[in-house]
């Protein structure tokens, strides 16, 4: 059974502070294994990948084999069937248009004291994309890492994704063609993430590793953040709905299963105005958790953290909302191009009942790779900037460096840092020399 | 002695190699005490900060005077020369005109298909802005932290400065006062930063925490960063200048002991052109060594990280650089503004011999918090990006829907993951039936 909470019960604040602090992720400490896993690559490079892949997905590779060739490649791809491949393709183009539109301006202006000033962008050399195995291994996903990265202009591609058994998703290295990735390791866990920060004799070091993964893949990616870029530690993610009962239940339950079907850690919660609307999606969750596929996965996930919530007004379902900060946010009520303007904490936003959050997922062209467990108060999901960097710029004239050298020299004798103000000081003696003499 | 390296030596490539790998952070490990100081704040709170303040510190706080009050605020800022104050209120001023251009804009457009997709920028709620104390207690990093956050609109700002034995830097507190910021705990370490992700009965949790710190400052920000964004992890940082002969050495050798005079650690890096100029700038440092305040730090400094290396030409400096990717690169040759192009990774650029890098640690508007230790490859400097966050916007139509779902459906099945397909097909289905009836 899901939660029931009304904000109209006197205990409601208090309940639903137990709701926002409860914690679905698991407390496993796999840290020690990881940094003993990231030691051994860096210290004996492939033989360690090779070691560590034949052990955890019984798969024996050598250097020479650690990446698919391009003839697997192209026997792989050949198996896809052509409406398989034709769906990827259109979310590849969706979702290069919208990445395109993130690509940020430089700058570069005089300002009043002559003195130019400005910023330039630029990709990284090298990034690696993670892509996990097994029950989570998800073409979109790749499109989603690899694109960004792509329109960002980085040079060097790779992605890792390890083959449990050898086993391999086609519709993956389809995805990985159709964004421009030719280099595709059989690797995965942290011995995967610790080959792309330290290099190996077969593996290039890159700058910059994204994408999701277990918890071993999270371990090792917060270890060797600030030796190359991360874009996230990712957790359990969650769907929020907020719905009028001017819904199909039908639908709002389904959106809600579509969350839930991911991982019996997922968190779906509906936000109503209505409590019989709320008890009707329930009932229609109940019904759909019948016959669904993934039935086993969803079905705890809704009963463990799932939650129908009825609220006085839709303003208060937005102040709600706020403090979830969801991952997804569906919005099914009138008029909800403007109703999205009250919202201020969310990773990615559905307007309108003709928008589910699986259109996000593939085709819509926004990111999927997106802030989960509460961090969308701070985060961002995934875009180009996390494969680009900036250079700031600064170009002084002799009379800008008259106009505020003496400031500049004034903090430095303040801070107690005397080269610095000698620094300035000497350039503008010379000046004053110059005016002087 | 630095190291002298020249590109036209048989051994250059191997010695250039071992320079760059060279390690100037210190190998040791406070990351388990970082781990049970984080559990302390985080169970006990306001009386595990006050603890570990009055046994770090030596300083006997209570829940009242955690924050530094207004009046005392006001009575420390009474004490500043009003020289300097004037010259942090340029600083000020000039910071914010930057950083004002950063604000990103929102997008909102409608594509082929009919379908609204576009994003928002949003500034997180709460930031903490960490201080370091003692010798790096720096005014200026305050203003270079603050603005941005006050600039992105950050509606909550907060400050943790640690003041050893009860002494503050009065500027600091009037950086903070004109960077908008009225609440500055005395308070450091790591346990400043738990108190700050956590929060405590007094201190309230923030989403954002940036700044610099010692080493149990950045485990601690690594080991909360997830629970709140973080700007980065500073290491040791670095100061490459390219000069060709027509520099006056003397100006060269003050602006790389204007980075050596920071920490020991620090780097100062010269490449030229012309191997005499290289030894007239060495031969200047050791000159200014001879009387400079900082010397007993900035002489091993450079003893010990500072290089001079002589390249062919300036072609050659640039992609030496791009290796180096500096923290703070001064470019000090002929046409720098059309040079500075050549460069791809760098903190900041200092554009031509008027441009001394000590110009934009207070004064010159862009920031000076920069990647260190090679992480310009993939990181930037501070912003007002790192105090927001974006949230992604698509609405579908019906006729968007019927246009780009079949595809999403196709990806969903292919992917197992039937709720998903499902979630968009019950409205598919309803359209045809419209259509069809």
């Amino acid at each position: 059974m899901p939660v029931f909470l009304n904000s109209s019960d006197a205990d409601f604040e208090t309940r639903f502070r137990d709701f926002l602090g409860s914690k679905r992720e698991s407390d496993v400490d796999v840290d020690a294994a990881v940094a003993d896993i990231l030691n051994d690559v860096q210290t004996r490079g492939d033989a360690a990948v090779i070691e560590l892949t034949a052990k955890f997905d019984r798969l024996t590779l050598t250097p020479e084999t650690l990446a698919f060739s391009a003839a697997e490649i192209d026997t792989a791809i050949a198996t896809v069937p052509a409406d398989e491949a034709a769906a990827l393709e259109l979310a590849a183009k969706r979702i290069r248009a919208y990445h395109e539109k993130q690509l940020p301006d430089d700058a570069w202006w005089t300002d009043e004291t002559g003195a130019k000033l400005g910023w330039r962008w630029g990709a990284v050399e090298a990034a690696g994309l993670y892509v996990p195995g097994g029950l989570a291994s998800y073409p979109s996903s790749v499109l989603m890492n690899a694109i960004p990265a792509q329109v960002a202009g980085v040079d060097n591609l790779v992605i890792c994704a390890p083959t449990p058994d050898g086993k391999v998703n086609p519709l993956v290295l389809l995805a990985a063609r159709l964004s421009g990735v030719e280099t595709v390791y059989r690797i995965g866990g942290a011995q995967a993430i610790a080959a792309m920060a330290f290099g190996t004799e077969t593996i290039a070091k890159v700058d910059t590793i994204t994408g999701p993964g277990n918890a071993f893949v999270a371990a090792a990616k917060r270890r060797v953040y600030g030796r190359v870029g991360i874009d996230m530690i990712a957790g359990p993610s969650e769907i929020l709905v907020i719905a009028d009962k001017n819904n199909n239940p039908d639908w709002i339950a389904i959106d809600l299963l579509s969350q839930a079907e991911h991982d019996a850690s997922a968190q779906s919660i509906l936000i109503t105005d209505d409590a019989d609307f709320g008890v009707a999606v329930a009932e229609a969750v109940e019904l759909r958790l019948e016959t669904l596929e993934r039935r086993d996965i969803a079905r705890p996930s809704w009963a463990d953290y799932g939650a129908v919530i009825t609220v006085a007004d839709l303003d208060q379902a937005a102040a709600l909302s706020d403090r979830i900060a969801p991952e997804h946010l569906e919005l099914c009520v009138a008029d909800a191009e403007n109703y999205a303007k009250k919202i201020r904490h969310a990773g990615a936003i559905f307007i309108g009942a003709w928008t589910p959050e699986a259109i996000g997922d593939y085709v819509g062209g926004p990111n999927h790779v997106l802030p989960t467990a509460r961090s969308a108060r701070f985060a961002s999901g995934l875009s180009v900037l996390d494969f680009m960097k900036r250079t700031t710029l600064s170009m002084m004239t002799p009379a800008a460096l008259s106009a505020i050298g003496p400031a500049a020299k004034t903090l430095a004798t303040s801070e107690s840092l005397e080269a610095h103000g000698l620094s300035v000081g000497a350039r503008l003696d010379q000046l004053n020399e110059a005016r002087d003499g």
